[in-house]
């Protein structure tokens, strides 16, 4: 099969490679119909993340369909149409246990594995390890191009900024950072009723598209953000800040643009370390939250998109084949210039 | 009356001024029969607290007895025995009816007005703004040297620490500082069934105490203390880490020890900006929470002192009459040397 | 002043009587600019409420002007625009504290007073005790036409329906009844994000409300309707299922169409007794909520409304001037003949 | 092997039957070592339960030794020790992911197979499937005679009782029924804090347990009960009411003990449709829970068993070896006459 192998810092290619194949019982393998590229395949390729080494396959999203089945796999068969999330879910650790597969202790304490510590999505095939514990039947009124934005970016944008922020009806929201991420958090604030959603970035396509995605409210960064947020709430600031960029600077950000007794949601990848007022915030009764994604939301997800009520095929702007998938590294990789959110890379 | 009054940085003296009395017909006026002094007292006495001016009387904290009742009043009467809570509720702004009124905004958008922005309780008399919705009724069971410690520094522990925290049945907490507010955090785990308390301290007479007040394990600080506690917790940490002193370095100590998915709960009043390792954080799935108390949970603790569950009294070590409140401060002030946790100040 | 004042079973009166006044420190008196009529005031007048007697002025929702205000009360003023809600809150009981103030303990162990306990709504003016803690302001977005029906039905389909239901994204919700208050529930589960959101009643008219309302299907009642609503949502039934009627048998189905580990939410109020099968619920893990509203939720639907996602004015279907105040009590009491919902009774 | 044989009503047998083996690469085999007998099997004895044919071998609780592995099976060895609870669980559908293998979809739409749908644990061997998802390791601080009991009886009077009842601390608990399951609720309402606890039974050994096991007060069953529990709760009623018996009387007993806004638990097994006073309970904004035990809360329960927080042994009063399971049945059948709790069987 051809799939996309990362042979160190820079260098990547659409090159030859064994078949995936069912190694363990509880194993499939899916055929890659639908497949993108994440924010964090860019880190990869810049060698920031040492544990993917020289001969991997790239990838952690996908849609596709069942071409072979372990023995012990009984929820799932050949032909199945399905979601391949970014998340692996061994369903008997303790954080499977609690909902929270990302740090699943059975695949390695951290449940992001493909394209990582075992093979990833951007091939031909792709091997899935605890298959009936992981993967989602995907139903028929959802497209591959809505669904393959449930298998990260939309979930993330969710459970680590809305949920883990605890957006509630009649809230007030701020998202620091309208990537595809933050657009993300702002396609699902409505499934918890917020009243008003602020979007703050330095990019106008982006405050464009926030507007489109549900944003009330479009605020350019720069050094007149929380006056200006602060005189849209009453003197008080917002009941969730949600921060979807990851760098000090945007934190501090999110975290003055908060009333007392609301959410901090970081969702942003840090690189370095913080430093956070807590002379001031201390006193504020504030909560700081932050996380990786456990793609558990993807069934309600799934629900919300078949229902019409979530427009996920909007985070895809570009599509691409398969085998143009270096093109398609060159147009994300450069999304501003291109006026790209996310990618669709279709067989 | 007499009370003890600032004077600006290092000066306070115990002496005569006007009786304290009704003023708006929501007042009462308490005369104090039992009083302690906070950690911020001295705070105050530094002059880090510029809010404070000179000629306020100081201290939050008091059981007494109704004295004098305002037009509006219908909860309490003369006579009646009651707790004076460090917070002030009106019970009809935003944060009160929401149950957080340590930012009500009636009163300033601060709930701690005692010894801040009005006269005090370390006084003889005290008047109480908004007395039916911020005093409570002390039970016949709860003695005074009960009570006295559930104006602030009980509360406090178990609010910002415990609730804040979500300790839940079977949970295992570390409490990073075992003075006052920690020994309160301590006394309170029980609560929420932890399993597990783990208590870290420099200070022996302190660690002794800890195991006292319901500590399963104690834990000298120092460089080993991540990796004692790591060892005592299958590698991967405790549930809840609660920050109990306010430097830097106890709450990077404290974000250190707690598991994935775990909360980290700040107690302490932090005087400078703290740097966290966001780039180690972020991917842990960790809460930080901090906060000023509410005391919203008073009539739990009532309730759990009076059924025997919660001995309270234990927080106070030494006893002083009011007219040795100058001897109360310098013993408080030195409690290492005094091995002091609470004063008790009786009328 | 003019007032509706009952005068025993089957008997009231647009009289004259003594105009409202200030009797506590803590009232407010307001000036009536648009009121209602509750299913609950019919009730009275067919003798089913006892508490209710001779003399007394009817009605407990409006929408008004403050007139005159108690010594005590210090966040209204003379002008100010005011939703008077049908639940008073003292701010300090127990119940209040806990955002229950549909028991208040302070006016009597239930927070309904007006027009049951003291003199109600139905007239030119209207006492209100406990003014601060009780009234709420009404933003210059939202018109008469709205508020009216957030003092009691809206609060009360959200409340007692939705919010006790715990309806969560993309949850399917059936709604039994599509009477006002059932309406009310359908008009707010989007707040919560459900999917599915099928109603229940044996009158077109009413569905075809209920569609316009936000119901994503109507189900007439019927032998049929449990078979109907299974097949709908995969043989297992629905997440939430709410009773808005007030009947044995309406109950029975509401239990009927839950699945496994769903809530069913009686809204309706009941005059006898209930045979529910707990030789088929005990093992369903299903769980059953009941009540008064709270009407706490008032500042959450203002905001709402105001932001346009709440379209409350659809309730009201007819309306009248206060001294046409017969006429409408026909209207309403004969709602299906006149396809009436809720009627709006301007000054 | 040796099992426990059900040959239709009123007809059991300790026969020879063909030994438990692999039949699933899911699956494992546990020898046995020590079980007991629950209420059910009683109830499967007198023809109550259908679903139960003849040849079944009885019982779903029991410690072990796994003895075999299935190809699939990565948790579990040869050896280990381990706890057969009464719910089997997949890990996958919807229920198990949610937290409520009661209805686990995969394996019947209900998780209690175990000697109902599939061969039970009263035997020298038993089948586990799905033994990664559904097996707990038992720590070497836990005993069997102390793990046996949380295979049902006490997660069931924790999580449907004291978890369902939404225990919190400072609250007051009535049990209505000091059985097994009642018992197992009042060992357990301490996690949350409980202050008071009121046993109520007919029973005075059950009664004397009831204050063993940490109840507060015992109240004897009767015509005088509400009004005892009432005046013992300040004319209000406790917080939860559980009901730990299954009759109707019992049920409206629990439900006219609980205060507006509490809830009603029931953990009793119903026969029969119960009447409700819906007329008087529709305003009292109470919540009624009831279900069929999830032993999700086993490793929090092994975790406070191994504190040596929850004596979970003083349930087990009258032991015997495997052979002697006739008599074990034969005493724990008259329960009252021997004053037994629950019975030990050993291998």
């Amino acid at each position: 099969m051809k799939a996309l192998v990362y042979h160190g810092p820079g260098s990547k290619a659409w090159e030859d490679v064994a078949d995936a194949t069912v190694q363990d019982p509880t194993d499939v393998v899916v055929r890659v119909d639908t497949t993108t590229i994440c924010g964090t395949d860019l880190h990869i390729l810049q060698g920031d993340v040492p544990a993917v080494t020289d001969g991997r396959i790239l990838g952690h999203e996908a849609v596709g369909t069942v071409t072979a089945v372990g023995a012990a796999v009984t929820g799932f068969r050949e032909g199945d149409r399905v979601l391949v999330p970014a998340i692996t879910r061994c369903g008997r650790c303790v954080y499977c246990v609690k909902g929270m597969p990302s740090h699943c202790q059975t695949v390695g304490g951290i449940g992001w594995i493909f394209g990582h510590l075992i093979d990833g999505t951007q091939a031909e095939l792709v091997r899935v390890p605890y298959a009936d514990t992981s993967l989602y039947a995907v139903p028929n009124e959802v497209t591959d191009e809505q669904a393959i934005f449930l298998a990260d970016s939309l979930p993330t944008g969710y459970e680590v900024g809305v949920l883990a922020g605890r957006v509630r009806p009649g809230d007030t929201v701020a998202v620091v950072g309208a990537g595809a991420v933050g657009l993300s958090a702002i396609l699902t604030t409505g499934l918890w009723g917020a009243s008003r959603v602020i979007a703050v970035d330095s990019n106008k396509f982006r405050l464009t598209k926030a507007l489109d995605f549900g944003a009330t409210d479009a605020v350019e960064a720069g050094p007149d953000v929380v006056a200006a947020v602060t005189e849209m709430t009453d003197g008080l600031g917002v009941d969730v800040s949600i921060e979807a960029v990851g760098y000090p600077e945007t934190l501090r950000t999110a975290a003055a643009l908060v009333r007392p007794g609301g959410t901090i949601a970081n969702i942003g990848v840090h690189g370095a370390p913080v430093e956070l007022p807590m002379d001031q915030l201390w006193i504020h009764n504030v909560t700081i939250t932050m996380g990786l994604v456990d793609t558990v939301s993807i069934p309600t997800l799934l629900t919300m998109v078949a229902s019409g009520k979530i427009p996920s095929e909007k985070m895809g702007t570009h599509t691409f084949g398969l085998d143009q998938i270096d093109e398609a590294y060159e147009v994300f990789g450069n999304a501003a210039a291109h006026e790209a959110l996310k990618v669709v890379i279709r067989r």
